[in-house]
């Protein structure tokens, strides 16, 4: 069987998505806990690298089971091997995949959402699941970051955004929309979303802290379309911390 | 000096507030830590014993300082502190107490607030931060929950609503109003506000848990004024786990 899944995890303590031989990452612990229910030669698939520390509110994966697996229907899969999940993840849907369906190259769109906690004291219950960024940030902080993330919107060589060294044939991404607003769960909390069809190696995290400059006044607005323009790393701002950093929705 | 200070924390790795020889508390991790700041000899004062696992948004103490100690101006205790404090617990407000301030005695009212989370898998964000209630509420349940919970506002024997064995004078509390309704936060939650003028031992979770057994339909609305007159522990609801549980606003 082949199946589809939507999930939710807690990045504190996954070294990112991806395996990796000796860590503890969400493939390896899917792979297991799917290998407890359906046989060993299981294999999942993920929608997207993330890295360590980085959270999930909807994350994909295909599940492919081997021919000798038992056939659970995918309405009870979620119920089924959540015995064998530990408490940072969980399954909350499930479907079969459509034939030739492919976890990452079908996304249409992924949302990112940034959570910028600007509490003066480091709000406990945020600690590893946002930037406590505590030097006191304009009021206005959620339209100056939003006027000057509408600069990153469209499709441009995004070079500037992108950690040194990473290898790729283009850097060329579309950006569908960018929305800074301040949040309705707590005061001094700001959430940047971010939507594309790609995202360059860290990429949203260069975003966030950029627009995080701009809001405190240590880069202009318009310095967004010349640090596009250069294509060099060095001109755009620091890469916020992987703790705020949450894949919030992907679209097929 | 003799300060008066609202905190929030965490409750998962504190074995609640009081002071337990060898455990780990909040009195106890604040007083090490105000006691780097001004000397050992420092007294720290608790507006309510929390349970283990219980959470605090808001949270009053006082902190009475030696005569030798720094006088550091309340508005820069917050940050003065931060750094001997863990990441499980924050000073976000300070002032000079008046004199003959009770942090306990003082209190008008306090008010909690009880979390049920009714997603059918446990969502990894609310792990131990609510009660993770897998069996299906009714979507309806706000509704219910809300006006059973009518019948216990005002001045009762809340002897029903009492952990067996407790020792105290008098079981007569009042409770100003009781609310709940769904959250903003997310679907499938649900949150329950409790204020009054006292609380017996393990009240709350008792009133979250038998208003959890009225929407479930295993009580009816119309025993909850029974279930007061008995002043009878058995006949009340299960107690709700400690770590939906959060003291949310504390009045003076």
């Amino acid at each position: 069987m082949y199946y589809f899944l939507r999930l939710r995890y807690v990045g504190d303590n996954f070294r990112g998505f991806q395996y990796q031989p000796g860590l503890r990452t969400v493939q390896s612990v899917l792979t297991e806990a799917f290998g407890e229910l359906f046989g060993n030669e299981v294999l999942v698939k993920g929608c997207s690298r993330t890295d360590s520390g980085v959270h999930a509110n909807d994350y994909c994966i295909t599940v492919l089971t081997p021919e000798y697996a038992p056939d659970i229907p995918p309405e009870k899969l979620p119920f089924a091997v959540k015995r064998y999940l530990p408490e940072d993840i969980s399954v909350y849907s499930a479907e079969y995949a459509p034939d030739n369906f492919h976890v990452r190259h079908d996304v249409k769109y992924k949302e990112y959402l940034y959570l910028v906690d600007n509490s003066p004291v480091p709000d406990p219950f945020y600690t590893r699941r946002s930037w406590q960024y505590l030097y006191p940030l304009p009021e206005e902080s959620d339209i100056i970051m939003h006027n000057a993330g509408q600069y990153l919107v469209g499709t441009h060589d995004f070079s500037s955004f992108m950690a040194e060294g990473s290898e790729v044939a283009s850097r060329v991404r579309t950006i569908f929309y960018i929305n800074v607003k301040k949040s309705i769960l707590k005061s001094k909390l700001f959430e940047i979303r971010v939507a594309g069809d790609g995202f360059l190696y860290n990429m949203v995290r260069i975003i966030a802290g950029t627009l995080v400059d701009v809001a405190a006044g240590r880069k202009k607005t318009e310095d967004i379309p010349e640090i596009l323009k250069k294509c060099d790393r060095k001109y755009a701002g620091m890469t916020a911390p992987p703790e705020g950093l949450y894949l919030n929705r992907v679209v097929y």
